[in-house]
């Protein structure tokens, strides 16, 4: 973040016609803003919501309540605006793009070795990368990949320790014999990879997935870009997690937009040292909680970059 | 509510593409709001915010950080844009108002008698009442009046009892002496009035304030506008409650927009039954916390009525 900026805004937020405070966390949110653009008195004009979709092999191990081909199916009902999140980043003003990772290529089955080679994880992450619009002043990821709360339950696990059923929830709608499977699933996979993990990154190529990849690369270059980032559920906070995990700070310029209904999100959240915006019990997915929380972002910018000062105003201090 | 749009609402909400209650809340709230507006797939295109101003003879006794000019100067600056609630209001697309009442005019003391006679007490019920625009589609209702935490306080305690403690803050930023003297008013102003008082709208009479009361006649007339209304912070609920107390459902048709900060709020959102959609900290008033809450009303709305179902998109079901 730019400190001068940073600290105009502080000053200036000091001087609004409000008592000192009486705006809650919005205060800290437009000043924190201001900083990562650079800008002390900045606005939120442009917000970008991207979602990034991916199959996973692990879904052999039947841990997921949908067929593999529901990725896809969203994938074109995305396209044509009939999905949540289409309805939440038009309410937000936010511009959408859809990102296909060989949906016809699942990553292979983590339970029997790396979901994916170097190679397919490098692309995955240049994919994310260049999916960033230079021009855009606020970002939302989101994602679609039927069996992606496995793999993010397995990151968890590998980066953070704990028991796997402390990051495995029912993800679309398990059963409870499903739920027991699939945390199997997400113990063996980690006591199979855990060893030879290396960072972060090394966990994701093991244990992630394509679009969890591309997510992590679009959290990365809107950082070089200065673009805020407002984080989403489960599986975004685990791409997250594998940036924060390698290098920490690396999600300085991220906030949380929700804690949603999937259990290992709240525990993501504390280990990244995230309050979340919202918490409303969603667990969507597809960049929806951080498009929800787009407004009180712009409304918290809105306040410090409008409001009138004491002096402006003629209104006299406390 | 509507029994018939409620049923067609909630059937549609199933048949949406996503996981059964996957978006949390959002899913109830969008279902509420389609009953009270009497249509199965609504928008919400013309929300109004309404700023209110009173004065208060209470401020004799010393109870707020700020001087009753304040109220004045905050209505100027709301008419030129400056505030907070411009902003917010803005951001979230509602048409603003701003109505004062009697500024030069305060209320009496209440520690001295009741601070409203019948008729000031009906002509500011009206005044809010008539305020609300029968095309509105959503209303939110704020305030500005230097020593309105205090009245709130005093409604707070004589409705539902406790201490004086439990329902008195620091408002706009008494200090520790303030914060004593201001919670030795409010019981002193209790023990004096609550013997006689007989309900809801008699507290408010004799406790509230010209702006409380045009909130709770706006909140009133909202209601037989079949307009959804969504409550703003301690002063905006203390008003509601003069309602509840006095009508039992009469606040069915209102969401909690957040839970501020001014300790007594979480006490009255507790005793109304609403769950806030925020808890950010503020603890401003204005309807700011209420309009900040505007967007998530539209998000929800939004998801139900735009969203593709299962069959018109083509996805498998789980």
């Amino acid at each position: 973040p730019d400190t001068a900026a940073l600290a105009q805004a502080r000053a200036r937020n000091g001087q609004l016609t409000k008592p000192p405070g009486a705006l809650g966390r919005l205060e800290e949110l437009a000043i924190w803003y201001a900083g990562w653009r650079a800008d002390p008195r900045p606005s939120i004009a442009a917000p970008q919501s991207i979602v990034f979709a991916g199959n996973h092999g692990v879904v052999a191990q039947g841990i997921s309540a949908f067929p593999s081909e529901v990725t896809v199916q969203m994938v074109a009902n995305f396209r044509v605006g009939g999905a949540a999140i289409n309805q939440l980043a038009g309410a937000a003003g936010a511009q959408m793009q859809i990102i296909e990772l060989d949906l016809d290529r699942p990553t292979a089955d983590f339970t029997q070795g790396p979901a994916m080679t170097e190679a397919e994880t490098v692309a995955a992450l240049r994919a994310g990368w260049q999916a960033v619009d230079p021009q855009a002043d606020l970002l939302v990821v989101g994602e679609m990949g039927i069996g992606n709360t496995t793999a993010a339950a397995a990151l968890s696990l590998a980066l953070y320790g704990g028991d796997a059923g402390d990051w495995t929830g029912r993800g679309t709608g398990l059963d409870d014999a499903g739920l027991a499977n699939k945390t199997e699933v997400v113990a063996r996979a980690v006591a199979l990879h855990a060893p030879t993990i290396t960072d972060g990154l090394d966990a994701l190529a093991r244990l992630g997935g394509r679009e969890i990849a591309a997510m992590a690369g679009a959290m990365a270059a809107a950082r070089q870009l200065r673009i805020p980032v407002i984080l989403d559920g489960f599986i975004c906070c685990a791409a997250g997690a594998c940036l924060a995990s390698t290098q920490p700070g690396a999600l300085d310029h991220a906030v949380a937009g929700h804690c949603g209904a999937e259990p290992g999100h709240a525990g993501l959240l504390a280990r990244l040292g995230k309050e979340p915006l919202l918490t409303l019990g969603l667990r969507l997915g597809e960049g929806t909680g951080a498009a929800l929380a787009i407004p009180l972002l712009k409304g918290a910018v809105a306040c410090l970059s409008g409001m009138a000062t004491f002096a402006e105003a003629g209104v006299s201090g406390g």
